[in-house]
């Protein structure tokens, strides 16, 4: 198994691997379904250890190629830097030690984001994803000459984040195609959901051994056919062996089967962006599941009221959760 | 061949036709791609006839499977009533009698929309293309109304065009959801360049013998895949058999053949749009290969200068125009 | 009185007349509150003729210096061209002769603009209210010949309209300010709520004669201020004294009175913004106070339900109803 | 002079102070022009120690009446806390003790918010500018227990900063009225553009005592017509006379000097957007004027070629510069 030396061609005839889905080094490319961690807290700010004992737990027997702590659906922003890496620390204990774990530095001093890598190599970290510094807006050649001298400098290889809407900056494709012929840098998570930027970068990727991920799990078997060879999916802590069927389908060819597990997979996503989308969302599902808290990073509340009730009836109608889940 | 009764899985078992794109009756569903047709126009506003013969013949041997006359890709909000039907008549009497024809009411005053489409259908109309009155928001039950009220008074099926960045208001897919129901609106054109919303749209009128066609020939592939029924292309007048070729692919199953040609379409898009887009990058382009006037309606200019330059070397690289295309 | 011949220096030395708000002859400039007049229908979508003559009656007796009929706010859009005509031949019966009439042309297609502003001619208007034609973007060459050309056709002065969310295309500032060079185009009318674009335009006119009025009731001191001399206002549908005592108050120079005044004017449009806004909210609002029917044009829906409840409530509060309307 | 205890009523009945612009202490209310001081940078990020003199001894002349360092023209998010803190201590040296010294912090994680502002305190700072921690959305709820959280824990006033574009997430001025209550938030910062937004702030929080202060220096007249007392002001690193003017004019109620120095403001700020806006602009145009380095915090790099040379020959016709500056 495994995604052959990262290569791939125009569209994915056999883009993705048709075994069971396993990490292997990142050096041969990122191929599978890597869950999007949320980080359970409890009500004071604090890691809730046993809930995330029983997140990895799910996540890793749900069959992902990896972990991707303190990122946007693991609220890092909201954690300081000393809380991400030993956040790390405890995922990397957590997960089998062939799990691929891709921890995410979270600062807008550029030099705080470099010791921050050092930090999580010393933690075990097989990559970083890294998202250009919030939020001023950055020309092209500055923004290239920020990734450049970070992998410069990076003892781990670096996964761009594409993710404008809340950075406030993103990646553009011609930027993310330039810095695609680095050795440390060896692909891009898109979280945009602006399928043409997906198609623009894996076309202007092609053939470089760059991975692209999207990080819309709705776009998950569209993003496959196009050439990208997995995602980073928040909704991999919840249902994680749905994404990785998708996945599973599309390295055998069997698109049919894919597009319906797609389906099943978009409901999923919709009902937890009903009910607020993002960490709040996923960790009230991952809560009415009895896996951690709702309780998202301070400042933010958890999930409440009719919208939560709403969301317990929709999983339950998916059979996310079982029909009986009581209120609350 | 043909897309037998409209009916279509969740995903592409077999959603498109695997035979030559023929167009059927529309009461069969919509499949295939269908030309949206610019509408060539000489220095003074007026038809060009002579260029609307070549591109017509150039668009049927492309191997469409209709046009789509006056639509936003051919200006219908920049033409009289009176243009837009003696157009049709033109484009009527130009193509194949089997060949499906979709013309486009444009007007922001319902009851002259209600006329025209019967004006239409005197002249040989298959189906109408209605987006709904710029540009006013609507309340989803006045928008749901406004189509059904429509539909009820019209002679000719009606295909919903969801185009909110150019009208203002779109068609939300719960609303077309509700009116899929109507037996006179057949489908639905997808412009956003959402794909989540595609999904959306697909998968909740699954089932049910509505036809999703994107209007962005860049997701041609995914679109087919998640079980749309084909595009209304406008790189169907530049570029008919690129378009008809993904069709073919994706219905054979293909999808390795169809992913390599969605992206030789990607490029081709990509460079019309940087010339400026929509109906005057077009016709530029339209220009270059000696079809039809470059000219869009007034008040609008032709693409010219390094605009222009940049777009003839593009498309000569894509092999779109022959490599010694003259300089205008 | 009056604004003397159009002049304004850079900011109100006086830009604004003192004494009553009076029309005067549109080639001398616009100058005071203009009504942009809803249109009242029945249920039908027919002119509710009755409503009609109560709203100008109420307008006319607030002292408004003209009203503009078939407007964004008067559903022009909405209305076939006979109906906006004989809309007009109405108004203008109902109005004192001396009362400046500006309506609006709405189409797409710029032949049957120019032929609307000759039909409105013949029906007494003084002037006309033209937006750039919706809504496919024009580079500002097309524009500033969209307007140029309509100009040298038009048997009337020429007021343009910036309202791009509307409308999908704007007037740039600088495009603006070589129209003013021409004779038939004597103002700007600027709906965007974007205060620096109308200071840009204010700045880039001063001196020229040219009229710059505010579709921003909330930001009329502020554009008076400025040098703007006055605004086309939907508020003076319902509260037409209430402009126009801003207006005779900034016209004196009293800004603290001018600023009282204009925060009572904010609230008003605010309650009526909650309520939907535009044509919809206003008319709910003129409903309530038993001007004319609360029908938009079709097909909009009225409002109804707790947002006409809180409507209501809203507007006893600000003394605009009597304390006890009945509900509905 | 001063702005007595912080009141004002609901327009400008002198809102402003008539007397030499002076901080006063922050307990009676902020009024006046400030400086959203930029950090001059040297090409390896560190601190422009002589260039930072030459600014804070120019910007005092210019008669302000006090200093944000580190705030968003300050590139705060591209320093370091240390940075920050060390930063204000050269401040608080530089300006005279009267002047009153406002600093931003910059984390996303609340606690280091809190902690950096005790350090602040310990350095002399007047009071605190804090924009919300972007970049999730936060709930109404949670953004009022954000600062009222932070409120609680602060040896220093707080000002709040509404900057929505670039934090990707505002103080809706509900919000901002319910924490007006709060003794230790004495004002809030309106960087937002949105004339409107500003209104509703200050209508909402009118005779109170609380602050608004206007970040966009292009509407300080219409915000001290309107009830504001002030601004933070980028354009008062290049001309802080300029804005001072503009104050003092105001304060005095000449609304036409006002008028007539806020349209020269105007154009400054005008051509240092046109030169790429923010810190790389204003910084473009102090290393035009001698004063600093015009290099941006990295990743970001300075402005170059033709936008320079364009600045360079506008801000010479605007006589901010020399006739005869040098070419870079």
């Amino acid at each position: 198994g495994g995604w052959p030396n990262g290569e791939r061609g125009p569209v994915n005839a056999g883009p993705v691997s048709a075994g069971p889905v396993s990490a292997g080094p990142v050096s041969a490319g990122l191929a599978g379904v890597y869950c999007a961690l949320v980080t359970p807290l409890d009500g004071s700010g604090a890691l809730d250890d046993a809930g995330l004992e029983r997140l990895a737990d799910r996540v890793v027997r749900g069959g992902v190629a990896g972990v991707c702590p303190a990122g946007s659906t693991g609220e890092g922003m909201r954690l300081s830097a000393e809380q991400r890496i030993s956040l790390l620390r405890r995922v990397r204990a957590l997960v089998p030690p062939g799990l691929t774990v891709i921890p995410s530095p979270s600062s807008t001093h550029p030099p705080a984001t470099a010791e921050e890598i050092w930090a999580f190599a010393g933690e075990g970290a097989d990559a970083v994803l890294v998202a250009p510094p919030a939020s001023y807006r950055l020309a092209d050649d500055d923004l290239f000459r920020f990734y450049d001298t970070l992998a410069e400098q990076s003892p781990l290889p670096i996964v761009m984040y594409h993710i404008p809407d809340l950075m406030g900056v993103g990646v553009p494709a011609k930027v993310a195609a330039r810095l695609a012929g680095h050795p440390r840098i060896i692909g891009l998570k898109d979280s945009s959901r602006q399928f043409e930027y997906t198609e623009e970068v894996l076309y202007a990727t092609a053939g470089t051994g760059f991975s692209v991920l999207t990080g819309s799990d709705t776009m998950l078997v569209a993003t496959l056919l196009h050439g990208g060879t997995g995602a980073i999916a928040a909704s991999a802590n919840l249902v994680p062996d749905l994404g990785c069927a998708v996945y599973r389908a599309a390295a055998r060819q069997d698109w049919e089967e894919a597009g319906r597990l797609q389906e099943r997979l978009f409901h999923v996503v919709a009902a937890v962006r009903q009910a607020g989308g993002a960490a709040p969302g996923w960790k009230a599902a991952l809560g009415l599941a009895g896996v951690c808290s709702p309780q998202p990073a301070p400042p933010a509340g958890p999930v409440t009221g009719p919208a939560l009730d709403r969301l317990r009836e929709r999983l339950a109608e998916l059979e996310v959760l079982p029909a009986g889940t009581p209120a609350g």
